[in-house]
């Protein structure tokens, strides 16, 4: 163009509005761009780490607890872009979670009533391990509110199993894992009775009160399915919860290696502050009571086993971490200890103790078991590792903030200063045998005005990341997580994870299995027995089929719903307008939404996801017939008139054509796959497989629409043709994709 | 330090764990950074446009509904970064919403049968206007799955109002403005009969099934707590809605100026399709019948007055716009028409129509009424304007591809080429009399493995910002919009919204009025009426007051909460454990929490949100008594031994020495901000006001600490003296934060 833009919008806005319009100059050079908007060197530098181009990919997946949402946020590191939410302890709309049969059922069967918990308080997750690894399988969570857990599985980011602890009315909101998973930790944080009956808070507080570790037994099967899927799930017949006296316990943390085996967490009742030590190797072998049907360790006998002590501290910690290769565990703290695991083991053995808290149980000195500590400010809040032997970061809130340091030498090695008052980190691996080196997150609280924008009085929460793969650590990126309460997180190498793309057909994704309501194209029907009533349906663009279901005010009705799609990212939505049935249908899953029908009337269903041109077209009707209605049986038709049969018919016409120029295409794209031998690329032949099953897809459309048009039905004609066409376009998409992937892969 | 770590670290890691460690360069200069990461100039630059330090402010926000999710997310541009998502349509546990009595009330108000529906399919949502241009006081949308339409305040980021339509079945997800928003308009998406009752769907579809456009009359007047707050509510009484023929509506817009009162929208039947054009001027002076309670104009009566007519378009269109200056309205399609409402109105006046739609609706002629047209490709999907006169963006979809192009002259201008799909966009200030022309926003449906990291089968929503601020169109950032199925947004310049930071203490943020439970400190109570127990209670850092609360197994139990605090982001959660109870309060916040307390027993409530060090304290018991308890009443304080209270006394010293301390600083700020004329400069006088206010809630504590310290209960004068000094803390926070900020306003 001739004009230069930035001289004739101003006078053109000016004209127009009487207002100077926002920044319309010729943004074109770094350094133009730097100074209109105020960036440093160090800012542009920062942009530079973090931004993610399309196409690009993140080192780190990041999950994050976001509190009273009861869901997990996933998000990449560095460009710290959130990807998904997921409904873990809560139900959750976008995913259909708690809205299926299928997830509802597992929620409700997880509970102690069978009631569908509405929120919860999850905090510090824990990633699944092999060998002291993360191994990119399994994320569990607590639920503080509601004495839950959680099992997630990785490879398709969804929630397979939350049960209700039997004994403890509130919980820590943190897990951690023992190192090949064997068990998964839970423990109470406020005290109460066990036994459901109420307490005089007072005279009862020390003989009724009670506080627990629970030992979730963990057992990981490869689904029968035969698809190498693994199932996940914690067997609550095999787990157990030792007794404790009425502490408040706080962050905790599993033994690896050398001290496998061993819980240590941070406990404190009137006024004083402990470490516990138990010994599960030891609690392991002991006889338990149930109560509530859940087996417990007494106290007793676990003290008579020599298998829990306390190790008293001067004041409270705020975090206990285990460190990589299990030898120390570390508080953090205002005075901030490094432990001995092979002095607390030689404690046990030889009943080193100092006195007993709480009248029984025995105490290590501190002088006993230590190896040393450091004071490093005022408000430390948290401590983490990387992989240089002896290095840690821990986060000091009052003085703002990071100070690396050696938990060997005991040595402060450098300092980050920051503007805000840091709270909980977290370095990718960093709760693994195997910790990184090159990011750093830190939780910052105050979503305060001078530092973001004004946006209500309630506030996200912030985190920051901190590049800390050179000497100098820097802050290089602030990150809003919106519907959170942050506290903590963990980050996986990203290519650690293996995630599906889609689902076997016909899968019920809550259990793994292929779900016994499976239906596929041309098996759809409507089954009736007494007022219960079973519809079989399939989604694929663009048709819901059944697109007409007729029931009787009263009936109790379930939509089984399959979603025949194999195309990448095709999931399809459905509800039931105003009647509160809605589910989510990724490519390949099955799930079913049962609802009583008690109000008659017309009640369109429809697809809720953009999932393609026609997507409005993917829309039925639901008829529920009133008690004593003399209604004709609906004809699926919808009379026309001869003016709109003729509109239908032209466009049917003009929709052949276009897809005989389409299949021109996948023919010249089919014969330079053939050539060039495609099937030697695992990624292009994974693209060509999905191409062809689209093309597998398009053959009943191909019959239908030349049925429909043979019998001058040319709306089903036009309307098949035009699916038809879509299956054709997938097939012409995902084939050129495969053609460009492999152009690439030939000239490497 | 000394050693070069690059090299330090590769080896150790290598000796630690055999693996090679994730990058651990020295990234110190730009190049390197660039090269490393595989960035070109382009994306350095793009990331350079998008960086967003901490203390920058996005220059819009940009508001997206969130479809099935029933959720808003507000995010900023250019940072593209998400600050929050607000429960519109569904229960959103973070805020409390739809779990505080007063957001239940307002949703159960709402709907026609007292339920509280769970989710949503909210698409396009539309600014409130002043003469057409965004006021950034209130956001409109519409619920299609549950015919929903709802209202929010942007001064705090809530839902204000949902109303349930007493006709439609299904409604089109989004909504439009008039000019002042008098009316907010919204109308059905799929055609139902409307009088609740079944109908054949064949024999009856014309004679049963109807369509209709709905216009909610507004009102919006200052609340009479005197704190200038507006309140805008929808009339349902003032409202009505025009009758339809059974169109399947689609995508809308509101005429404003030179036609005002002229609503154009996409209508669709039996393969014709449609624009309609309804004269709303003419509309509002006919006569209604109430059908279900709700005022009607019957087609007939619209007809008889001229006051609705259809254009047929030759095939279907994605979207229809009326431009900034109200002189024209857009359609996006395969051609892309530009009508001239100056010829629409001549029409009108003239009579000058070419046939009838559905045998009875005038039709106008499409070369009589439009101003042009062009062809810009396959799968026009959209069309926005920027503030250049006849100036427009359209995204194609087949072809990938954004066209700018002028409907004046109907040329095309420029063109991106995308490697993506491009579905809506989206212009800030976009769709009122004065857009801008900074950026673009285009969503990107294909969340496909080639561009992104593979997170299961389900997939966020993307979408591109592209730079428009010059000749040349730039894509430069692509965000991932988790929990959402993203179609439309809109955004507005950021100093538009006055957002306030606390609400007046004892507000009821639903209805903008103080709450007749209002609470302040000192007045807490538990006052019982037969099994009717209500609590006033308060929340401040560190206490929940009151402690303990013991009730009878079977009581209707009633939290009625507020919290204290004046400071920023110092929002404080509550649940009781197990109980279903919880609620999110923010400063100033009164709302209550209504349950049954029908299982017996010892239920934690605590603060959910970290709001100090000291959050685990904010802790409280519930005793639920079961019938035929003779438990004690039990005491408040729990008994302590020597040891513990020896311990507390110790505690508490050192605290008052600390106390002290922070004394001396907030003095020598005090004595800057007086000495310096804080009151002459607006921002810092807020927060001298807000470092006042925590002084002044100060007073109690110390009293109470005092107190106890003089009977020997060093717990309560601890935990006293503790909250004593969190007052402290902000006080002198917020005090060096105004010093800092009157030290930069002094040297200007």
């Amino acid at each position: 163009m001739l004009f230069t833009k930035k001289i004739l919008v101003f006078s053109l806005a000016i004209l127009m509005f009487g207002v100077y319009p926002q920044t319309a100059n010729a943004q074109q050079t770094l350094n133009d761009v730097k100074e209109e908007r105020g960036l440093t060197d160090a800012d542009v530098l920062a942009a530079t780490k973090t931004f993610m181009p399309r196409g690009g990919r993140d080192e780190y997946f990041g999950f994050i607890g976001t509190g009273n949402s009861g869901t997990m946020a996933v998000y990449g590191i560095p460009s710290m872009r959130i990807y998904k939410y997921v409904g873990v302890f809560s139900p959750e709309p976008w995913q259909g979670y708690g809205f299926d049969d299928e997830s509802t059922l597992m929620l409700k069967k997880g509970s102690l009533d069978n009631r569908l918990y509405k929120y919860g308080d999850m905090r510090y997750p824990a990633l699944a391990e092999t060998n002291g690894k993360y191994n990119g399988m399994y994320l569990f969570y607590s639920d503080g509110a509601n004495s839950r857990i959680a099992l997630l599985g990785l490879d398709d980011f969804e929630t397979k199993q939350v049960l209700m602890h039997p004994l403890f009315i509130n919980a820590y909101p943190g897990v951690a894992v023992t190192e090949n998973t064997e068990y998964v930790i839970q423990t109470s944080q406020y005290p109460t009775p066990w036994d459901g009956l109420a307490a005089d808070v007072n005279a009862d507080y020390d003989s009724k009160f009670k506080s627990g570790i629970t030992f979730w037994q963990f057992t990981d099967e490869e689904s029968e399915a035969g698809t190498g899927h693994h199932i996940g799930r914690m067997i609550k017949e095999e787990s157990f919860t030792l007794e404790l006296p009425p502490y408040t316990l706080d962050f905790f943390d599993a033994g690896r290696m050398d001290s496998y085996g061993y819980v240590v967490g941070l406990a404190s009742k009137g006024g004083n502050n402990y470490i516990y030590v138990v010994d599960f190797n030891t609690l392991s072998t002991l006889g338990t009571k149930p109560v509530n049907d859940f087996a417990v360790v007494s106290i007793e006998d676990a003290l008579a086993a020599n298998a829990v002590a306390m190790i008293e501290l001067p004041a409270p910690a705020k975090s206990v971490k285990v460190n990589p290769d299990g030898k120390y565990f570390l508080t953090a703290g205002d005075e901030s200890f490094v432990f001995d695991f092979a002095k607390v083991k030689d404690a046990f053995a030889n009943k080193t103790y100092s006195g007993k808290a709480d009248g029984r149980i025995p105490v290590m000195d501190i002088a006993v078991v230590k190896h040393g500590s450091i004071i490093l400010g005022d408000g430390v809040m948290d401590v983490v590792f990387e992989y240089r032997p002896g290095v840690v970061y821990s986060s000091v809130f009052n003085h703002k903030k990071i100070i690396r340091w050696n938990y060997e030498t005991l040595e402060k090695e450098d300092e980050l200063v920051l503007t805000f008052k840091p709270g909980q980190l977290m370095v990718p691996q960093g709760l693994s045998a195997e910790p990184h080196s090159n990011y750093l997150t830190v939780v910052d609280k105050e979503g305060l005005y001078e530092n973001f924008a004004n946006i209500g009085p309630v506030r996200p929460s912030f985190q920051h990341l901190i590049d800390i793969s050179t000497d100098e650590m820097n802050d290089i990126y602030t990150m809003s997580i919106p519907q959170a309460n942050l506290y903590g997180s963990v980050a996986v190498l990203r290519s650690t994870i293996k995630p599906i793309i889609r689902y076997p057909l016909g899968t019920n994704t809550r259990t793994g299995e292929i779900s016994i309501y499976k239906t596929v194209a041309g098996q759809e029907k409507i089954e009736r027995e007494g007022n219960r009533v079973h519809i079989f349906g399939t989604m694929i663009r663009s048709h819901i089929t059944p697109e007409i279901v007729e029931v009787n005010e009263g009936d109790v009705v379930t939509f089984h719903l399959t979603n025949l799609e194999r195309a990448e990212d095709e999931t399809h939505g459905f509800t039931v307008d105003t009647y509160g049935v809605h589910g989510s249908f990724e490519p390949g899953k099955t799930a079913s939404l049962t609802f009583t029908a008690n109000r008659p009337g017309i009640f369109p269903y429809y697809c809720t996801e953009f999932c393609s041109a026609l997507h409005l077209e993917m829309e039925g009707i639901l008829l529920i017939k009133p008690k004593g209605w003399k209604g004709e049986k609906g004809e699926v038709e919808i009379k026309l008139t001869d003016e709109e049969l003729a509109g239908y018919k032209i466009n049917y016409e003009d929709k052949l054509e276009v897809i005989d120029a389409t299949q021109d295409v996948i023919n010249s794209v089919v014969t330079f796959l053939k050539e060039n031998n495609y099937q030697d690329y695992p990624y292009v032949n994974a693209l060509v497989e999905d191409a062809f099953d689209q093309l597998g897809k398009a053959a009943t459309s191909k019959e239908n629409h030349e049925k429909y048009a043979a019998e001058g039905k040319w709306k089903d004609a036009f309307l098949w043709a035009e699916q038809y066409w879509q299956y054709q376009v997938k097939t012409a998409d995902a084939g050129l994709r495969a053609k460009k992937l492999l152009q690439e892969k030939i000239s490497e």
